[in-house]
């Protein structure tokens, strides 16, 4: 992993409550709009798909991210710089099987959910924040990695912890994934 | 106006281009919801009131703004702090009338809109960035001051500036509107 320090101009820079609460009121607008908690989360990963695509260009700029070698050190980027930039967090992360292409996040903070004290009534399958497996998913897929992103835990569901799951779907190629210069 | 340096803790802060694609993401929704670019802008307006109301403690606890004496004060203070803190810009201020009480924010940039080229086909009257005007007006009326708050000219419906008008609509009352120790 070969990562000089990253470009961080204060212009970019936002307290994330703005954030937090357009978040929520984005939320409340698809349980509006479905019924099905399956739906809204559908719907979320696919806008968060749509968001990833978009925002991987920048984070790449940005960052000044290089060449990862495995499916590990791009885990570790996604915690240690992507979760930092967007959301102000580092998740813990931990490889959960020997071919070390199944990963978790453990958020010990998940900021998305500061203004939410609970789940709304009757919406106990919500992912509240399955915005965010659809970006990693999306920001992936442009770096043509493809993987299944979920969350396994969450602490809105009583969980202990929140945890996302990200399972890459391919043998590693390299020449596939590496950031064009 | 007294108002010590700021409290800014790093942990506060994100990037705002996941919050400027999230925003997107809501507008193209109520854009599908409805049918009217008038009933999109009230929809905006409307959850941006309830961010605002929201919003407001946590501002005034984190930025330390003391008393204001004058609509002139409040308006300095939304522009240069609130703005300065939640989207990263400063708007410039001018007073539109002799009683004071009208004043206009003057957007050079805007990055609600950064990945927007232009308003979605048959879209003129979308007023995209209408949470902002809802935003001020439910922040505002939890100090205890009424007011209108709408765009006045916008880029993306081909103005040359993008500028939000501010319209306080009572006497003032310090009484009122200080902030409670």
């Amino acid at each position: 992993m070969s990562r000089p320090a990253p470009r961080k101009p204060e212009y970019h820079k936002i307290n994330k409550d703005l954030f937090v609460l357009t978040y929520g009121a984005l939320v409340a607008q698809l349980c509006k709009d479905y019924e099905k908690d399956e739906d809204v989360n559908t719907y979320l990963d696919k806008m968060g798909y749509g968001i990833g695509t978009r925002l991987v260009e920048d984070f790449l700029a940005r960052s000044c991210v290089g060449r990862c070698h495995s499916y590990s050190e791009i885990t570790d980027i996604i915690a240690q710089v992507a979760f930092k930039m967007y959301l102000g967090i580092t998740p813990s992360v931990t490889c959960n099987n020997s071919s070390r292409n199944e990963f978790s996040l453990i958020l010990d903070k998940n900021p998305l959910v500061e203004f939410v004290e609970e789940l709304p009534a009757g919406r106990s399958s919500l992912c509240y924040c399955n915005l965010l497996c659809g970006i990693i998913r999306g920001a992936l897929e442009m770096v043509h990695l493809a993987a299944d992103v979920t969350f396994l835990q969450d602490r809105l569901r009583g969980d202990s912890v929140t945890e996302i799951g990200i399972t890459f779907l391919k043998k590693l190629d390299e020449k596939k994934y590496r950031r064009k210069k």
